[in-house]
């Protein structure tokens, strides 16, 4: 099955970050924090830090995507407490042919902090993922 | 370069859209208007309709991808009056080498609308598009 990579929004920023600093910013720490848990973890995951998911109110703002599977947003994670529950949901999401986690597996922050999703491509018309999906 | 798609979410709803008739719902009226206006000009792209892009607050919410490019989610297109402006920038992200519409040509509903992007699979580590692409 198609790898599967996290984004991490490392500009992502709280009120009181530094603004020049990117390096001490909210969404460079969650991206730290990831990318050190995956790797003790030997996770079958890449970690990509983005600059800038386009979300900007929601920080920290994640995402999970892989070939041929729906390419998830997700916002507001708290960057020192977060790394676990990003790190855990994306193996779950590894695990789910089409990228969508059974509902009841999905820890609360995936439930509540879906931003959006996009089909993968050449997805067929009026794709058949049900209406539960939806955010929050 | 790869072809454009367009993604229209067909489960937007307004509040006073029928829940029942998926069909008369703004978000499937918008893919309709959508796709007739993309044939009537033989625009180079796809329109596909999705069941749910998980935005729900912001309808109608759209989408626009091609292999090899960064994906965007948008929302906020009333049903009866968007879709040029959605024909129209599908065309500018096609003519856009990385799927980043240059700030200033982008129609207002495509800045205020923003919802999220996504990087395409496999960009680099901390990818150098600007941060005056962030949202609102």
């Amino acid at each position: 099955m198609a790898r599967t990579t996290i984004h991490v929004c490392v500009t992502c920023k709280l009120a009181d970050d530094p603004l020049e600093e990117q390096h001490g910013r909210a969404g460079a720490r969650l991206h730290r924090a990831v990318a050190e848990l995956a790797a003790e973890r030997q996770a079958p995951v890449d970690i990509v830090a983005v600059e800038c998911l386009s979300v900007c109110k929601r920080p920290v703002t994640v995402g999970f995507a892989a070939a041929g599977k729906w390419t998830y947003v997700y916002g507001d994670f708290p960057a020192e407490v977060s790394a676990e529950t990003i790190v855990n949901g994306a193996l779950l999401y590894a695990d789910a042919p089409d990228g969508l986690i059974p509902w009841r597996q999905r820890p609360d922050m995936l439930k509540k902090g879906v931003i959006s999703r996009s089909p993968p491509l050449a997805a067929p018309a009026a794709s058949p993922s049900p209406l539960p999906e939806a955010a929050e």
